[in-house]
């Protein structure tokens, strides 16, 4: 969709620390990890509300997002990988996937923006995380 | 799994404000929600990491929140329906459904205990949003 900048970053039109691609899927770190190692995943499709996919969508965005968790754990070893849904940012529907070492550590209010030279090293190692 | 209180749940051992059962599911309302209506959508099969689950049933799972999501919606109508999944309490997946209408709402800190009358009072609004 115009305008919408995820849609942008699918097209290659503004850049983004992306560590994955598929025909169907993208993920990048967010700029404003809650932890280092914060990925949002997203359909190359443009729809704003998650529940609104169609299932076959849905389901190819989550397995998308269970392909992207493993490759974190694989490459930073938190604990566990969170993830959360809000959709109040940029309306095209995306997954944070969070890696986490405690409860209550998955707090939107703990997001702090980070450096592109920071981001980049974390994504080059993320990259390395797939396919283990 | 004995001593699971998610299993106990799903064999009515322990008794929760249940809102959905299926064959491979059941979703019930968190005793301390973040917001009225915050539920939790669990598979009836024990596996404690969401990531570990076999792609069949990982997506199983998630398309049955998706039903529960749309019938929080309908019931209580909620600009959105906000996913979760951290992993550090009960070692049963869940993936957390919370009502919203802002960002930064899906905060774990939010969490408040709710008496079991008014958990049973939402209980039967969302039972009657399935199916519309």
């Amino acid at each position: 969709m115009e305008n919408c900048l995820f849609c942008k970053f699918v097209k290659g039109e503004i850049p983004c620390a992306k560590v994955y691609e598929s025909d169907k899927a993208i993920a990048f770190l967010d700029i404003n990890p809650i932890n280092p190692g914060h990925i949002l995943v997203i359909l190359k499709k443009h729809v704003d509300y998650i529940f609104d996919l169609e299932d076959k969508d849905y389901k190819e965005l989550f397995l998308e997002a269970k392909k992207v968790a493993k490759a974190i754990k694989f490459a930073l070893g938190p604990k566990r990988v969170g993830v959360a849904v809000e959709g109040f940012g940029v309306p095209h529907a995306h997954i944070h996937l969070v890696p986490i070492n405690r409860g209550y550590e998955l707090n939107p209010n703990n997001a702090k923006p980070m450096d592109n030279k920071e981001l980049e090293k974390i994504a080059e190692k993320i990259r390395k995380g797939f396919g283990k």
